[in-house]
């Protein structure tokens, strides 16, 4: 039997070291799907159509929606971003884990699907909201009214902290990447994420029952 | 808040490596505690009352049952084997986690106690079925008839692998103590297991509706 790989869901505000954690995941383990996703929204500077999102317009978001071609999405202000679901169906149908940068409304409604068993859910909580400012001004690329709209969206985010499998507080980055990869080289050691064991057991059986 | 300990129960059948393995997770790590079973049979050379088992008579076993001070207990040929409560709910309720070595009597009914959200179980299945007879045979302690009772029983916990949050064949004894440790410290970062989280929480709070 093949093993269906996991979706390993990371959820953050952002400037908790969300993006940085996931990109030492990969170089981690190449084997790691990434799951991008698309968005309503325009490209800022230095963003690649088909690596960092894929960019759509509204009419064909829409309409994926509602052909049922999304795993999850969900309205951020203005925009809407999705998982679209062929690449992750193919992805763990072949074994590898993906990986989803998604809110808590993406996790929630991929952790309510017919997937939910394959589900790995990890939460990442700032030490401080002093920090998460200090983080999103030293980017530099907004203005206070955008950095106070990016606070209130990082607090509705962490308020929905609860119901994660795993809630890390990013004091320390080294600490933090290390214990995600103990997270999920334990859960990839699932009894429901070793499908192999039952060839193992019938093999013993065999054995047992041909002993001299 | 302060942590609950969790309960980690390891299952195998005699000769799947269990005893050294646990011999490995207590040197590991010294705050974890190891539930010393009791039991009705008559204690073998070099066994140590304490430590290796409490050696009791039939009544006293009888009535720790009857009391409702045993967490499980099982019997297996002619003895009773069971887990004094007592020093498991001391050690859990002062954060500590507590190591079991039972069978999957034992292993069921804790994982169906009132402790079942505390429950992290661990079955150890042997590489195959001859290496698992040539172990119990080198011990050279028993006669054939003896092994052959062992083999059976081994058998019966073997068919019981089932229903283990994880299960790890048990082909390198390295491997599979790297495995175990890797278990422990992911399964203690669950969310469940972390009531800190919450003040954490509480904290970010405050700082939110502080901030200038």
């Amino acid at each position: 039997m093949t093993r269906r790989g996991l979706l390993i869901i990371l959820s953050s505000p952002s400037g908790a070291g969300k993006s940085t954690l996931a990109r030492a995941l990969r170089k981690w383990d190449e084997t790691l799907r990434f799951s991008v996703s698309a968005t309503t929204r325009p490209p800022r500077a230095g963003e690649v159509d088909g690596t960092d999102y894929f960019f759509v317009p509204v009419e064909d978001f829409q309409r994926q929606v509602a052909d049922g071609d999304m795993l999850e999405h969900a309205r951020v202000f203005e925009n809407y971003y999705g998982s679209p679901k062929a690449p992750v169906a193919e992805a763990i149908d072949a074994g590898r884990d993906v990986l989803f940068d998604i809110d808590w409304q993406g996790a929630q409604q991929i952790s309510n699907s017919a997937l939910q068993d394959h589900v790995l859910s990890i939460f990442i909580l700032p030490p401080s909201i002093p920090e998460l400012h200090r983080r999103l001004v030293s980017r530099g690329q907004d203005d206070a009214e955008v950095i106070e709209k990016r606070m209130q969206k990082s607090w509705d985010e962490i308020s929905h902290w609860d119901g994660y499998d795993y809630v890390l507080v990013n004091d320390d980055l080294a600490t933090t990447e290390d214990r995600l990869k103990t997270i999920i080289t334990a859960e990839r050691l699932r009894a429901s994420q070793q499908p192999a064991l039952v060839d193992h057991v019938r093999k013993l059986q065999t054995e047992f029952e041909d002993r001299a």
